[in-house]
């Protein structure tokens, strides 16, 4: 209700009857819950799994998940910390579809400026297992009371997932935000120096079949908004057209960073926060009583160093 | 695996190992099907249900649904036709969510320039009844195999859908690219001076809530790409950030405008195109055996005047 009631003041170049948008995905009543969570409900995310990208676009704040991929995250930092995506470039935007960006290359190919100093401190990691699924031990897995299309649909602490029970796996699921690795045809090509995050409806079929590291913390709407790439599959076609990535660090490498929390999707707040994300109220006419895996996001928030 | 090979040349700033990007949602094996799909399997669009609107960003092609929403879509040609759409604007655009624009309103506030003589055709149209869903008589559904988390998905010719078999309804799914109707919070305030698509995770929360009244057939990319408004709920601040609408008419009003067809989603190739989605190979080493509604679009197509 108050959402919707801030928005007749902005209320769209005078017309009357005023006609508004739909609301927000996330409702105020699922607000409300959030932000009246007890301390206890919400779990600290280590500075060292946060990589922070700042590019031509503005800054994106990822998440990365060790528990789903230790190798490739591991990979991943190894590369953050050699400073292989300093001046590198985001190289494919598709629609409804990923922003995908890649590290400097080794061989310095088709980068406009490439400084040898830079080029010295690189690795080259060797191909990576393919980390698709885990085993479901040592997580706790708490399922979505709703139906899903593909799988067992719920969340290990933090973590939009999903599981199949009989075989005793678990893994993360493609939704808005999530982070993967880009690789070639055979499973195990995947070396980290390429990565997407999806920007349109959740490609749930790409679970399992390709190697999620994390997720966008903050900043991906810049990125989101930058122009789609003309080449087959949304590529930008040259070195002018792709943006570039200015540097990319841990949040453990900056002093000032700010600490991140994510909610703990075993507490009763995370709970109340699905059912009000099904049963919204106000606007809508009809709850729709259930809601898909990738609309029902874990709150995840910014707190200053020195609280808690 | 065709699509993966041309991928191969523009890859990626010289890196060895290539990493490839994940394919795109439409695999080649379901292109395949639809190329060779025969005219018996496609359905013409009606050029009187065709809105083309352009704007600063480029040209959307909209298809409009009579068949689901009458009195809106009735009350949508209308402003068309009166030109109440020209000179609009682009009032929001909100991250995972939907792009919205309005028709210059009547008294024309807010809007920097008016040339009285397009002012005087306004229209002002009455408040339209709440057009949600409607009676399954008279409409083929053909239901989805796989498990949906709201209801039971599937297609009415041509479109995606969802239905409840017991109360006898059906209606229009919110995916990436469903245009629907702005409105207030009375459910019969919406007046079609306002519409929004959907930009982001397909929000099947609103379907039965908001009066869906077509689709965006083609255009779409760089009006998803347009900058995040910066106000409550993405709208743009100010004159200044709202990109105009140059004019907005009705495919039939336009002498060269090609021909649209959409594929008939009772035909066998659409069934296959369905399983297709469902059964991906190449780059897939585990296919998910199911697809969501909203990653099963229904393919259109542009066809030059004089063929069929």
């Amino acid at each position: 209700m108050k959402r919707l009631g801030l928005l007749a003041a902005p209320l769209l170049m005078g017309q009357a009857p005023a006609t508004s948008p739909p609301p927000s995905l996330a409702n105020t009543s699922a607000d409300e819950i959030v932000a009246a969570a007890p301390a206890a409900h919400w779990l600290a995310i280590d500075p060292d799994d946060i990589m922070v990208m700042d590019t031509a676009a503005g800054r994106m704040v990822v998440q990365l998940a060790p528990q789903f991929a230790p190798a490739h995250v591991a990979a991943i930092k190894a590369l953050v910390r050699a400073g292989r995506f300093d001046d590198g470039r985001i190289v494919r935007v598709q629609d409804n579809y990923v922003v995908q960006w890649a590290a400097k290359p080794e061989d310095g190919k088709q980068v406009v400026s490439q400084p040898p100093d830079v080029r010295q401190q690189r690795v080259r990691p060797a191909p990576l297992p393919a980390e698709y699924e885990r085993s479901a031990k040592g997580l706790t897995f708490t399922p979505s009371p709703f139906k899903d299309t593909y799988a067992q649909a719920g969340w290990v602490p933090g973590w939009q997932a999903a599981r199949d029970a009989k075989a005793g796996t678990v893994w993360l699921a493609h939704c808005y935000g999530t982070v993967g690795v880009g690789r070639d045809m055979p499973p195990d090509t995947g070396d980290g120096a390429e990565l997407y995050t999806v920007i349109g409806h959740g490609p749930r079929h790409l679970d399992r079949n390709i190697a999620n590291v994390g997720r966008v913390l903050a900043g991906i709407e810049p990125h989101a908004a930058l122009p789609r790439g003309t080449e087959e599959l949304g590529f930008y076609k040259d070195e002018a057209q792709r943006p570039k990535i200015a540097s990319v660090r841990l949040a453990s490498q900056i002093a000032s960073f700010p600490l991140w929390q994510m909610m703990d999707t075993a507490s009763r707040s995370f709970a109340a926060v699905v059912q009000a994300r099904a049963n919204r109220t106000g606007f809508f006419v009809r709850p729709a009583r259930a809601a898909d895996l990738c609309t029902l996001k874990v709150p995840v928030r910014e707190v200053p160093r020195g609280v808690r």
